[in-house]
């Protein structure tokens, strides 16, 4: 990829100014999971609003925490960002964001977002304790993620490949532990920054997917830490739930650059089958 | 304790209209770590005001995810909560909410937060996977959380007791591991409660104390997710730090009841000390 390109990445988060606190955002169909937008996605464009309105205040603007509730879903089309600064500080600042799309004349919004940013390259490499990367296979003897959901055109634009180990349900054998890892990447060779990790922190299967029940797993709440700038190259993450109850997954994403360093901790709360059979329970249902 | 007592965390939570949209709470000096008061009362406080404000609605009020995103440290005094409702549906709501002190004839915005709510006990018991609570001694075999910290006052009404082979700090012997597990409840006797929890998962002393490093770090981003009411009874916790890094680190807290269901997960992104031997690194510091 040339030096300079604009990614169908970069257009996604290219904002409009439309007044000081309003941006307008072209969701594209190309990021979709089945009907819905894509969540990572939201969160990648919620951080780049808030960035982009905390460097008008001439504060650094990276995303460090992004904590989206999601309250109704998006659709491929125009979406206006409402950005409010919390607080500006000089190397923490916190805004509010609110994500709405117009449907039959009225607004409706789909993400509410706190965003506290930073300067990312300024952050230290003082490594003090983090995990070892998850330890596979290399990305081509890993195995793409398969289409078990019409129109996830993210798919398409953000290439997964799933350690054979943890992907068994892929040929049919689902495992017994709602964990995947693996390598993930921009398929058009875009390098990962800050904002790209909060498209893929959302990006893998869902986890209940590797018991065997792949399906839809709206998000109500995600969270997400970027601890790190990204090196070039495959990103590798891990991707587990601990609480599978009352029709609700936590799920716990971490991501490592390159080089090994983790670079963003995520956790969402989403919606779970109710249906289907009880796999790995560590307790019997009460 | 009798049926119908108000104890010290009940008014502690007690909030007084002002506006529709607008309550009054006395932060009790009795809920500090320091000077500052302590981020889970804040939690549980801004998770009240939500949860009255979605109530007033006719719309069920019980904490579901919160993510409060930290803006400067509230003292003891009068705060002022404004509540916003993002979003009213039947299962699910979601409210903005603000608290902020007046200093000096200025008001200063001490926290801001996103509250899912729902019916908590409605939530059914189908659990398919959780973790084990921790396997520990008893309450009386375990330690009382020591006084490291001037003026914690907050470790009076919260009772911690931790088991003797994650505190080894205690007895001046810091181990390798930033995880702490152990027992909390009231020490009035209160029962449990979800707002209770979100006091709780901030009580604990931080991980980086294990390492030998204990001392105040302040949160950034505190995200919870309630995943069941509370039997009555102690509880059980673990915490623990994944990622220690450019002065910053992680904290997760899981939270299980007398019966040993998981009822809490929350995560915190902190400001951790950079002085101190390089305890624990998995990875060597780059």
């Amino acid at each position: 990829m040339t030096a300079g390109t604009v990614t169908e990445f970069d257009r996604a988060l290219a904002l409009v100014d439309s007044a000081p606190d309003v941006a307008l955002a072209e969701l594209g169909a190309g990021w979709r999971f089945g009907t819905a937008m894509h969540g990572g996605l939201l969160l990648a464009v919620a951080a780049a609003a808030a960035g982009r309105r905390i460097r008008a205040e001439g504060r650094p603007g990276d995303p460090l925490s992004i904590s989206a509730h999601f309250l109704s879903a998006a659709v491929a089309g125009p979406a206006e960002l409402r950005t409010e600064v919390v607080r500006l500080g000089r190397t923490l600042s916190t805004a509010a964001v609110s994500l709405a799309q117009r449907v039959d004349g009225v607004d409706v919004e789909r993400v509410r977002a706190l965003v506290t940013v930073t300067d990312l390259e300024r952050l230290d490499a003082d490594v003090r304790l983090q995990p070892e990367p998850p330890a596979m296979p290399p990305p081509e003897q890993c195995l793409p993620c398969p289409a078990f959901l019409e129109d996830a055109t993210l798919w398409d634009r953000v290439e997964i490949r799933l350690d054979p180990a943890t992907a068994g349900w892929v040929r049919g054998e689902p495992g017994h532990r709602p964990h995947h890892q693996g390598w993930a990447r921009f398929t058009d060779g875009r390098d990962p920054d800050p904002l790209a990790l909060l498209l893929i922190c959302d990006a893998m299967p869902n986890t209940v997917a590797a018991l065997g029940i792949p399906g839809y797993v709206p998000t109500l709440e995600l969270t997400a830490h970027v601890r790190g700038v990204p090196s070039p190259g495959w990103l590798r993450f891990t991707q587990t739930t601990r609480n599978y109850s009352a029709g609700m997954i936590e799920e716990d994403a971490e991501i490592f650059d390159a080089t090994g360093r983790m670079v963003l901790q995520s956790r969402q709360l989403a919606r779970a089958p109710r249906t289907g059979p009880h796999h790995s329970t560590t307790r019997s249902a009460r």
